[in-house]
């Protein structure tokens, strides 16, 4: 074949192909074998289909593409290059995989415009996906008018054998079947190659099969590779499918084009290599130098300019006509997706005196919510079947279904993996929905991965995690968490607060109603907690503050977060008694006290003073850090225990009598 | 109904459900729902199916139970109890969670004999069965001659629908079904209730569907409370289909049996108080004493004693016989199930010495692995589809996979979570195989609840964890481990090595595979690191030790692992050279060297010497311990870039020139 004689829809595949056949090469790092197999399906859709304005990536209703199988991202850097986006020039396809540069190993959403999610670890596309269709249901049931449609974008996803081995994405697809996600189609690229080579070897599932038990709509393209027309067909079936999700299998072959290396794993995640890429350019009839796109092809790829300026022309026509025909409604609409709380929202925090009754954190918690929730109406959530345990339901709302997408309670099932990632997907449909999603706090273990990912892809999800510790009591250590938190404080860019009381799980949600750019991790008790009495909703921003003092300069300072913070309170009566000056530190948030300046830092945890005694019902992994070389911490560095929690709690040590002990222990 | 009047089936079915009522109502917590209505086939599977001895727990052919939905453990307690093992007392029962007794909350392997292994977190069990079943096959297809059977037994599981919700048991059970295993059966306790109500609210897909999808052969008896005939006709139509596992959806009422409570989420996880159990005898016809069993129902059960001490005897004597027809293979038996290693096994690793070729540890693995294989044929493992990125192939086998069990390298596909819960269940075989399993370190996040369990359960799991470091590279943040190393340190009983070079990377093995009550987790790097002069096996035993070493007492001290160990080796000699004591301390492993007395501690690292500069590619959480109030830390604590690894190991400060400005600076 010349180029002579390649149709302009040929030339526009092969020129996605080259563009990632060429950065992987230069870059001698990547994976060209999805981009080179998939470019037939994403042409069409990219092409013919998704409705999207390449110079305004922010544009609210623009259709949405996730790339789920995250490694072959020179696909999408090709498609926005080649569509006119601004954030990927050609140059940035050339410093593919390079320090600085916009185009990173995997798609970044805080990187690169134009890239909605970060993707990269299987199943996590297809999953952030959901929350995607999920999102857009409910802004265009609460928002639509029969006569002026605001909200009516898909969710287009491309996702390989990997993400379909993943159980993230089987979690997230069974809700997405249940939620009857019409407006959600995945393209599932059917190459048969994994990195360990032919996926007989582990993967022969009826992948269509399964997806139909989810209840999804589903098809089969046999011919991926050529076969636009029925790529097309199957897409416009898929849209006109409305109240189930479509699942399109396109068989195609992996690194199409390469004679030697398609259809087998050294495709999918090495460059091609000098000699076979003359031998692929020869095979699709490429003469074109790297990197150079022929001028027909760019040009109809570039019409994307056109008809999304047009698109959004027409929305904005739509919405002036909605801002004066529906004023109210149109004013909520912007409230919420402007990302801006409502003037005052924090008036309706609860606060708290000692003498009030007392809670769990976890109920506080709760009281919280549906405090905030009639005056936050960009807050959805739920829970992954723990809601009654959890205590997270939104009283103001009924539970989010399908023909109820207005709805804001979330009941995700016991899939806290999936619930993780449609969070994550909520949240950076960048609309100003605000997601929560809750569990048992140990089962954040199910979930790290989507925690981590909220952290790096700055996507503002609330988690909130209740039953904190071995005061949780009967279940025992599978439940109870020893290391969690620890191990969720080492993840950057994460809050992790746990509040001692009332006042302070206020503070604790104004911290993460507040903070839209990074996620924020509560971790809540099963049991109830005095009312301190110095504890209040702006302390926690500073993430420690002084929750009970004696004059002067501290002899010892006992440093506690949640539950422990009143137990040392406690004690340091004890201690006063016996002439110690003793100051309490309640510390919810460590990475907000390391946000503080010095000074602030220093007038809480004076470095003098090193008589410090950390009490946290929960491992010392990182606490040195703060109780130093000269102190000491009651902790849980072992598992726990089946059993009562308060006896739990003694045996461990957590009584006013052992805080005392182990405080003159320190001190003499 | 009368007591008279009922059968004596239904005495039994009976006797469980109200041995769970009163175990939970003592202890007012637990989970009485599942008990009650999962009562019939559980009777039907341990009364008339299973084969066990329960004078022995430990008899190597015993069928496999395992309770996935492992909230409802009075289920499993009160059947020990009832068959007659000696694990389970009738005061056991009346301690059901509480401080110190045999009965915890969810069922743990390492506190109750005749507990397999430790469930609670949802989906676990199911995986850890599909493990089960694949140890089974593979001594079976190792072991098993013509005229003689060794090793011969099913695997039974009770899941739920949490169980089914969630994605790590989707993952074990499409492996299972393309793996064939035919003795795997499982029995869903289809009762349409979960925590937050009806699955209505979230969870409508079809469940037997997949499990077609997946392979498996499905069943459905329609009445779970009753037809106690057609649970058996199931079960033996499911054992009667030998090339696939099996899946049989038994419908169930949660509950069963309470006249107000049956059939909803409240009795699910709730004592049902004393009213409700008043009239649950009443429905049922009870009215023995609470934990009372009537004798002749007690005496129905109790034939397991009988069976089981002639189904124990009966394989004696097939043993006896094996050994005298077949005296290698009954001696390689006896190795591997014996748990012991072959005398002088260690022989084997393979030692460096500084002029060697250098490889990256990932490499330094696999040859270890290769070098291993031979001598330990009870290994068994592989990778989450990353076989030739973790270098985890044995060459001695082939893959295991369906009428090819004897092999041993595993092929999990791109499923982390359930790989190590398959893990869990190959180690919790309890029949000497060593499981190994790997993926990118990074992802030991999408697998955090099986390692976490590995280290509860004292189950001596492998994880070959390669890719540790920036210095990967262009895969970029998504896959570069940052906070990853300290967040699996905090775990409890869970060893993390990340050997510095080939010799360690040996130790590491030493250690890994003569750990057999623990896990070990190896983090490898991607790169090429040098032999170090000072390394040796025996040094990584002891955790940390002296890997390069002034004369006299240190001025500073360097402490490193994996990747930065040459770097500081090379930084100290630039120290040197401007007249610093330096001593550079290679700390493979934490957890093995807080294990040391204090006097081979201080040797390492005396307390005297204050200026400590750590150095570890990545994040500096929990290393305050080992640097201390007056050190400092070359670390990563943010997220990665994507560039090339040596530029990206350059800008975050992992140079010569960087270790020795930042060593200067605490000596200054």
């Amino acid at each position: 074949m010349t180029v002579a004689t390649q149709s302009l829809d040929e030339l526009c595949i092969n020129s996605i192909r080259f563009l990632a056949i060429d950065a992987v090469e230069k870059a001698n790092s990547g994976h060209p074998g999805l981009p080179m197999g998939a470019a037939p399906m994403a042409f069409v859709l990219w092409n013919r289909i998704m409705r999207f304005n390449p110079k305004n990536p922010q544009w609210i209703n623009r259709d949405r593409f996730v790339l789920s199988a995250g490694h072959g991202c020179m696909l999408q850097y090709a498609l926005l290059y080649l569509t006119g986006y601004d954030s990927v020039t050609i140059d940035d396809i050339k410093q593919f995989r390079q320090w600085g540069s916009r185009t990173p190993g995997h798609p970044e959403n805080f990187e690169t415009q134009g890239v909605e999610v970060t993707t990269g670890p299987l199943g996590q596309g297809i999953a952030n996906a959901v929350g995607l269709a999920m999102a857009e249901a409910h802004l265009a049931a609460k928002f639509n008018k029969p006569d002026a449609t605001l909200i009516d974008h898909y969710t287009y996803v491309i996702l390989g054998d990997g993400c379909n081995m993943e159980g993230v994405s089987g979690e997230a697809c069974s809700l997405g079947g249940h939620l009857g996600l019409g407006k959600l189609i995945a393209l599932y690229d059917d190459n048969h190659i994994s990195i360990d080579g032919n996926t007989e070897i582990s993967f022969t599932e009826d992948v269509s099969k399964r997806f139909e038990a989810y209840g999804w709509h589903v098809q089969h393209v046999e011919d991926g590779n050529h076969d636009l027309g029925g790529i097309q067909k199957a897409i416009e079936a898929a849209k006109a499918v409305t109240d189930k999700p479509s699942f399109i299998k396109v068989t195609t072959t992996i690194g199409y084009g390469s004679p030697n290396k398609a259809n087998t794993e050294g495709v999918h995640g090495a460059a091609l290599g000098k000699d076979e890429i003359v031998a692929t350019r020869s095979n699709l009839g490429w003469s074109h130098e790297p990197f150079v796109v022929p001028q027909d092809a760019l040009d109809k790829f570039r019409k994307a300019i056109d008809d999304g300026a047009k698109a959004e022309a027409d929305w904005n026509e739509t919405w002036a006509k909605y801002q004066s025909q529906y004023p109210e409604a149109a004013a909520e609409f912007t409230a919420i997706t402007s990302g801006k709380l409502a003037e005052g929202w924090e008036k309706v925090l609860p606060t708290y005196k000692p003498e009030d009754k007392t809670f769990a954190t976890r109920k506080h918690s709760e009281i919280t919510l549906n405090a905030i929730a009639p005056v936050v109406p960009q807050l959805v959530g739920g829970s992954a079947d723990l809601a009654h345990s959890n205590l997270t339901l939104m009283k103001v709302s009924g539970n989010f279904q399908k023909g109820q997408y207005h709805n804001r309670n979330l009941r995700f099932g016991v899939r806290e993996h999936g619930m993780g990632a449609i969070c994550n997907g909520i949240a950076l449909h960048n609309t100003g929905l605000i997601p929560y999603c809750a569990t048992f706090l140990v089962f954040a273990d199910y979930m790290r991965a989507p925690i981590r990912l909220s952290a790096l892809s700055e996507a503002g999800v609330i988690y909130v995690m209740t039953h904190d510790s071995i005061a949780l009591g009967e279940d025992g250590p599978t439940h109870q968490p020893v290391e969690t938190i620890a191990s969720l404080r080492a993840i950057p860019n994460l809050l992790v607060i746990r509040p001692a009381d009332g006042n302070e799980t206020s503070g604790a949600y104004k911290v993460a109603i507040e903070n839209r750019h990074r996620p924020t991790l509560l971790a809540l008790t099963r049991q109830n907690v005095p009312n301190l009495a110095g504890s209040s909703i702006e302390a926690v921003a500073k993430g420690a503050y002084i929750a009970d003092d004696s004059e002067g300069t501290p002899d010892l300072l006992l440093l506690a977060t949640g539950s422990e913070v009143g137990l040392c309170i406690d004690a340091a009566k004890k201690l006063r008694e016996a002439g110690t000056k003793v100051r309490v530190v309640s510390m919810p948030c460590w990475e907000l006290f390391e946000e503080q300046d010095e000074a602030y830092k220093e007038s809480v945890i004076p470095k003098a003073v090193k008589k410090r005694l950390a009490v946290e019902a929960a491992s010392s992994f990182g606490w040195c850090r703060y109780y130093g070389s000269e102190g000491a911490m009651i902790s849980v560095d072992r598992f726990g225990v089946s059993a009562p929690g308060g006896l739990a709690m003694e045996k461990f040590g957590y009584t006013v009598d052992n805080v005392v002990a182990k405080a003159q222990d320190l001190l003499n």
